[in-house]
């Protein structure tokens, strides 16, 4: 009945070890205990019998890396399994899968770089590090050691971006991928827009209720997001990118009277992180703030969902929404990796990483898309001529424009048809030079229906 | 630097083909060339270079089995390839992976188990045929011969969602998968409900416009989104069901002014495929009309999009939505499976597929929902207290009740409180036994912001 083409039988995969043939437990270390590693270390507790069979053998943990021992942890962190030798940990001979959870650069890069470099597969949320020069070394490292570095905790928490880029869509000619990747700062433009909160009202809040850091730069400021966008781009595009090559701008002191001006308007403002392809096979790879119309699926994400959308040539455009953040919807990406590790591991084989171009950027000058500009002007005759003359000679077309605040000539709102982001740079340069434009207050992309 | 744990380096995988070691191309039979075929065929032409690196090998299309090979078909499919043939192309021994999209159980099933048989690997898109007694038969067969029977394009079309629970989500326990999982049914109901287009008229649209097939049955009946349901049922929770055990009610002579009446509540009417786990380890899986809150981000999947929630402990509510159907999108997800299988071919492995208990079901009548009740009734005094009485005597505690055409006193529309199903059936019963009810006209289940 076996064609000559037939492959063997593979070995045991997708049942419960059992008999003279079960395979001997995997032994996983996990670096980092703090939020996701706790919920990772319970989740691996609760379901092991369930991930044996998954994995094709049982995931015994062996060992956690903590910097701080005396630290008090949740009861379902065993104290037997905690050591502050990480680098040892990682050496263990017992050790044969890595679970990467400390962050940051160092010590993580050298941790990782000494797991592989001994023919230990790694699961990590890294974004930073995969973001980094070191990124593109432990792929490397990865594909020649013939191990897996897997990191689809690394963007959008549990939603299963990663994969569904690295393998559903593989043969996909991928357009583009944009979405809301940073929970902390939807939340505080979520609370902005809803309940007309000022920006230093909804950061505050945003710390006291967990979602930002005690120094939020990372967040407000894109470089969380941009590291996300670097690391889509590889899985999207096969473009080799870092955080530094990602054009970034955050929501830091962002005006609510933008926000109320954009509602008005019909938009959302929403940071977007975007991928996108253009012709010769340029990337722009980019984080802003975004006017998206009302009616676009990502102006309803609120609080501090994520979501993506996905747009394929042949695929159409796919959205995947969920809890971006959070320890067990990251710790449920975790062990979906984990899973994957065990099981490639026990086959001999790897998860797909084909090696990568470097990206070749788009400069963003060269972008288009709609704008909205909010300036201070003086009120007298022939600044409004003035202003619009500096539009016109950069070739930037005036869509609306509007006295927001009634009777208050001096603070005015512009809307344009689609202009190169050059022209509009220039013009906002010409306008700043004007003695009649006290002040440019800001100006912001304006969102298509189907473009960021 | 090799631990003794360290697996050898893995077979060629994830880079082109080259050298002395290069693979030979792996052969795929194509069977059934209509819209998805044709659209396969030229996704796997246009990108034989990129799927060549992603698969570890060349994949070479080798014949295309059709019913006529008189037809005439776009010019991307070649002539040279098409045969009539199906069952000696399925033999041949240059066929190692077989994609079957004819669609039916016969002879597709008999033609992929030849295929699973002879060891080959399937990629099928054939949701009646893996919802049937026939699909559990095969899965099993490809689990005894070591081979792969993938079939992400039966469900949501290019939407990746077998493979996010499949992979993504194997550690996870999973609370709930529901969702809009047929666009016919979605583009009827949202033409009724934002145009107020009556039922007749809105199918003969979707005719028109090629959603719907000239007999409609299977999609307004429920029974394309019942299978659905089942299989999502055996890839979410490991249960192996088949489309008879799905709960099914369709939208079928659905009456506008429901859809209108539902959106005065703040509700839009959808047609959801459910499958939940319940306490014990019972499934519930069904398919039927709920009024979703126009707040739920379901409320506004239009059109034929599909749109699908995952709910797991770990990974909290997951959406993941697109196109879900159509050729290209449902060419991109047979084109993610065949990589898929022969990567796993390469690695001489499989994707996971462990094996499944069968599904016990709770019956729907221990379902707890809140309802929507419309009927006519004679205007006299005292018809009113009987109606009450009837839901009162089951206790199914009302909500709501209005005259919905003022001054037609005919006409109630109730809503209830939380109740069990068994106890609204047997209410409508008691209702439809009173003389003064001249007709129960609709009955839909409201659903919660979180439950269906």
């Amino acid at each position: 009945m076996t064609s000559s083409a037939a492959p063997p039988p593979p070995a045991l995969l997708g049942r419960p070890p059992a008999g003279p043939e079960a395979p001997p437990p995997v032994g996983v270390a996990v670096l980092g205990c703090g939020t996701v590693g706790a919920a990772l270390v319970s989740l691996l507790v609760a379901h092991s019998a369930v991930l044996a069979v998954q994995s094709g053998a049982p995931v015994d943990v062996v060992g956690i890396a903590v910097a701080d021992l005396t630290r008090s942890r949740p009861a379902v962190v065993p104290a037997s399994l905690l050591t502050d030798d990480a680098a040892g940990l990682v050496k263990r001979s017992d050790v044969d899968v890595v679970v990467e959870l400390i962050g940051g650069l160092d010590p993580a890069g050298a941790l990782i770089r000494r797991a592989l470099e001994a023919g230990k597969s790694v699961v990590t949320a890294n974004k930073a590090l995969l973001a980094s020069p070191d990124g593109i070394e432990l792929r490397t490292l990865a594909r020649r050691r013939g191990v897996d570095l897997l990191y689809e905790a690394s963007v959008a928490g549990a939603i299963p971006l990663v994969r569904a880029l690295r393998e559903s869509l593989t043969g996909e000619r991928i357009v583009r991928v944009m979405g809301i990747v940073n929970g902390t700062t939807n939340f505080i433009l979520s609370r902005m827009a809803d309940d007309g909160v000022p920006y230093d009202e909804a950061l505050a809040e945003a710390q006291r209720l967990g979602y930002a850091e005690r120094d939020p730069t990372a967040d407000v400021e894109g470089h969380d997001a941009a590291a996300k966008a670097a690391i889509l781009a590889g899985v999207a595009f096969g473009s080799e990118a870092v955080a530094d090559d990602v054009h970034c701008e955050g929501i830091a002191g962002i005006d609510v009277r933008d926000i109320a001006y954009a509602r008005r308007f019909g938009y959302a403002l929403k940071l977007l992180a975007v991928v996108e392809r253009h012709d010769g096979g340029t990337l722009s790879i980019r984080v802003h703030p975004s006017m998206v119309p009302e009616t676009h699926p990502l102006a309803s994400v609120r609080g501090a969902d994520n979501a993506v959308f996905i747009e394929g040539e042949a695929a159409g455009r796919l959205m995947l929404s969920g809890p971006g953040a959070g320890g067990l919807p990251t710790a449920s990406a975790v062990v979906g990796d984990l899973i994957d590790a065990v099981r490639n591991r026990g086959a001999r084989t790897t998860a797909p990483a084909p090696e990568r171009e470097p990206a070749r950027l788009l400069a963003v000058d060269e972008l288009e898309s709609a704008f909205y500009v909010r300036m201070t002007v003086e009120d007298r005759p022939g600044v409004l001529a003035a202003v619009a003359g500096a539009f016109g000679d950069h070739g930037v077309s005036i869509r609306s424009m509007e006295q927001q605040v009634p009777g208050d000539a001096a603070q005015l709102v512009f809307t344009t048809h689609r202009a190169r982001e050059g022209a509009l740079r220039a013009t906002l340069g010409a306008l700043e030079s004007l003695g009649a434009v006290a002040s440019i207050d800001a100006a912001f992309r304006i969102a298509g229906e189907h473009e960021p």
